[in-house]
């Protein structure tokens, strides 16, 4: 079985899937659609052609599953639920507080059309929420904690890079180790946020631009550093191209709870993930999950989905033979 | 919903289900099957009746699920079968080389008696398993190391128990650090089993007996402890009564391995159990499975499943509109 797979919009996240299709000899990337013009994206894969994403519906027939790259700001919220009119898709829709609208968007219009969506899928959301419920349901006793990085935040660093007299700007998040020891001891903290996590900014000023005013923008920005310890370094444009390019990312997911009749024992469970790219491993995952899409298409479903929805089975191209005698 | 559960069985497992179901306020305990005399065997629920497994078909419409707490060498592979005769079947069957066979005789009772079993629950296999299957399908290239411990293996305990000269025993497995970290490095190390394990035996002498000769027993025993480093350690009764009662395990599941289109970046996934009580913990990841395979039932399914065969929503007590508000 071939996945046949188009792309949506041709950023970190799109690259991230090409990347990831690659690397799956069940799959096979088809097209990739772009708002841009097309003559002026440049992919990977030799051979596959960049399309206008107006003609996406002539494409209907040739793709199994389109993996969108948009952003949740603007793009996923009107493109999901459009293109879930024309293909199977699966999105990484990542603002928690606006997810039930999302799917009730895409429900409708996926099972209107008789297509299979799958949104909020990556890491977090993805990976960690799924987590987070498994971990729920063997401890309903117990408290969840979530740390990010050591990784780069985009959209912290696109915030410094939206102060007056800042040229760019890369933003660390980094957890405090000994708030995740003290979480990992299963003493079930209270954390207040600038316990958590720390960040890092590293900045370079537009010439004549004053640095103590830019770091004490960036220290007292509301929701993004004002609760944090933030460290702010100035550096060359060079010096940010050369040791600060990449986009890794990470984070712990743990719940600490108690088993036992009278809750006499306790218990600590954690999911972490260390990436060196963040868009790649999330591409990584947004494959995967299109795998099961197809899968669960072809049993017949249709409408929205989560990963909680979906079983592990789904996932991996092994027969339920094959993992039963080599992963379980 | 009520969950009506049943439980086959009253050892450590036995009573940490019976732990589990007493948390979980959509459980009720209806009844406990034992192959001993009922009237010998006291259970913690008050009001709940001790039963003898030969009557246990008298509760066929009493009982949504029936969870089984007996070992894998002889007790599930005859009782799991024989019990999807008459009931919705839960088992921690935990011989990985014969599970395609267990699943096979399972499957086969179950299909034809009208029921659902899921077998191979708990921790590992279990939640390791599909954490495997997870990270396999995320990072198709990439290395698997599983790590158990710090923990009591009851099976090594038992194997220093039948040495001549033992009255009791206890064996701690601890995992390598130095191997973790390498490991969680992404070097990818290849690692023989000493270097991964170390065994330490806490062992109380029968009146007379040679430590020399017992721990040269211990140490020199094939596949238990001949590829070890092991410790031995001799202690009195009372001191393996108040220092080594508890049943704590734990272990570690990572995948290192790489993504972007030539492998240019690497990520490592790692999933951790720290558990108080080993049968506790275990009886908990059954009693959230017996929920799912009650609802999977109610729509219909039947045959054999492992957990890889299970949506996580379907563990959590929570609708699927709860779980995208709040955990996802």
């Amino acid at each position: 079985m071939t996945v046949r797979i188009g792309i949506l919009g041709y950023g970190n996240l799109g690259r991230g899937v090409e990347g990831a299709v690659s690397r799956n000899p069940d799959m096979e990337l088809v097209a990739v659609f772009t708002r841009r013009d097309p003559a002026s994206v440049k992919i990977a894969t030799a051979g596959v052609p960049v399309v206008s994403d107006s003609e996406a519906a002539a494409w209907k027939d040739r793709i199994d599953v389109l993996i969108l790259g948009g952003g949740s700001a603007t793009d996923l919220p009107r493109q999901t639920p459009a293109f879930a009119e024309l293909f199977n898709v699966v999105d990484s829709f990542d603002t928690h507080a606006r997810i039930p609208e999302h799917f009730a968007n895409v429900d409708a219009v996926a099972r209107n059309s008789g297509h299979l969506a799958l949104i909020c899928c990556g890491w977090d959301p993805g990976m960690f929420s799924l987590n987070r419920v498994y971990a729920n349901a063997i401890l309903p006793d117990g408290k969840d904690y979530t740390f990010w990085g050591k990784g780069v935040s985009q959209g912290h660093s696109d915030a410094i890079r939206r102060i007056e007299g800042v040229k760019d700007a890369r933003q660390y998040t980094i957890p405090v180790d000994s708030a995740l020891e003290a979480v990992r001891s299963g003493s079930n903290p209270e954390l207040t946020t600038r316990q958590k996590h720390t960040r890092e900014c590293f900045v370079v000023l537009k010439d004549g631009a004053d640095p103590a005013k830019v770091e004490q923008a960036i220290k007292t920005m509301p929701n993004y550093f004002a609760d944090y310890d933030t460290t702010v370094h100035f550096v060359s444009a060079e010096t940010l191209a050369s040791e600060h390019a990449g986009l890794p990312h990470g984070g712990f997911v743990i719940r600490s709870g108690t088993t036992g009749a009278s809750g006499e024992y306790r218990d600590v469970i954690e999911y972490s993930l260390k990436l060196d790219s963040n868009p790649a491993f999330t591409g990584s995952v947004l494959v995967a999950y299109a795998r099961a899409v197809h899968r669960l298409r072809q049993e017949g479903q249709i409408g929205c989905r989560t990963v909680l929805d979906v079983a592990p089975s789904y996932l991996s191209p092994l027969s339920g033979d094959e993992l039963r005698k080599t992963l379980v």
